[in-house]
């Protein structure tokens, strides 16, 4: 009958302690740390870059809008184009064609910032405005593009994407001289709300 | 042997609650979410954008310093000022009047980047130096600003805004002709510390 | 007296399930709130900065890319430089020394903003290449440059630096007229994963 008692005051105890744990809510980081392995939203899509050149007012969806000393701006500057600022409203596409609906636009500006290899800088926006996502998507990060694939952060959404954040991995899926490049983007989210 | 038998139940129940609260890990997910649709702190504030025309120097806040080949920096460019690139550092009201004391000051750079229609994007801190605020917010986001509201993110910040996240609503609160504008920002942060 | 002795039991199991649960996960979301006053992970590191004056093409690592009206680009600009936005990358180092490895580059760009006081604006990424750090830390703020120190967000990380956030103090370790300056960076990580 002691050892019925002594169990009968430890459950309450332990309830108790439990009970208090939780009221304060400190499970949380359990699954916060796991999530962060495994993304809570992956999405994959394409943006086309048509620089103006001078020529193709009408196609362009991108303009030279700086440059150092001496360079002009319809077309990318010496020196692997450093110092060129680019400020952009691309298309964004579910596939790689560029004449697939746009479902939403890139926008934001990107800079040529090496002199000895072609190394450009990216702030920019994904506004999407069709039947599967609205809202927008912030990015910045550097984009080193001889490399393979390359790595910026998703540093914050609104809308469908309120207070998100992840990593998005950047491929040249295509290029055609210094007018069109196609990005492909692979974005994972690690934190979704 | 009651009391054995009411351990031996309340030891069963207690089992399966932490079992449902576990497997499903979800108190977590449901208490941030929570915390998440509730800020933890709103902020009013409106600030005032003067754009240099080649003649308003002591009063102009902002500068175009960038434009496409063909465009000058005195006036906006054709085509919804495609590619003007603006610098500025406007004064942060807490009210909607130009003259009232400036709480801070908007600094960094907006640029306008569609050609059919009015749309820009921005990057800039908020700088506080009030009694009330001391300390930095930090912005980035597409503003298209035919849209009556527009989201922007609140990336970060400093001081009194350390480590702050959150979502800044954009109103455009007057503007006149293309020299002068105000903007009504709604800021809510969803994370502070 | 079997059902007391095996509720005693289950009692004491289940304690000690619950007491691991807990000691390996919930003293974390305790130490993840502290730690928001205590960094995660801190690096000191410097980055050189070498404007383009139209003369020293070879040694310098960024370039005055855009000025207002009436402004040249191989000159910073009167009015405290008003306008100018300056595209680098730069190296940075361990040391205060120029001439030290660099353990990767500074890139992206700064502004200067305000008529009647240096001030700058910064939005750029280090990128790591070094046998300690493989990754980037993407960096936005403004930089009120007459202050003995300034803090910068952290918004971001990839690599080594995958999610990270944080606080970054700039101070201005040397400055040589308006062609070369040295800033030395105080990163703090509040997030790491």
């Amino acid at each position: 009958m002691k050892t019925a008692k002594a169990s009968f005051i430890l459950t309450l105890l332990f309830f108790f302690f439990f009970f208090f744990l939780f009221s304060s809510s400190s499970v949380e980081s359990i699954t916060e740390k796991k999530a962060l392995h495994k993304p809570c939203k992956t999405l994959t899509l394409y943006f086309h870059d048509i620089i103006y050149d001078g020529t193709n007012a009408n196609n362009a969806t991108s303009a030279i809008v700086a440059a150092p000393a001496g360079a002009n701006r319809t077309t990318l500057s010496g020196l692997m184009h450093f110092g060129d600022v680019v400020v952009f409203d691309d298309p964004i596409t579910m596939d790689n064609n560029l004449h697939s609906p746009a479902v939403g636009r890139a926008q934001g500006l990107y800079l040529y910032d090496r002199k000895d290899v072609y190394t450009s800088w990216f702030g920019f926006s994904f506004v999407f405005n069709s039947t599967e996502h609205k809202g927008t998507l912030n990015f910045i990060g550097a984009d080193p593009l001889m490399e393979k694939t390359r790595d910026v952060s998703v540093v914050g959404g609104t809308g469908d994407f309120f207070m998100s954040r992840g990593v998005a991995t950047l491929t040249t899926d295509a290029f055609e001289g210094s007018v069109y490049f196609r990005l492909r983007v692979d974005i994972k989210l690690y934190e979704c709300h």
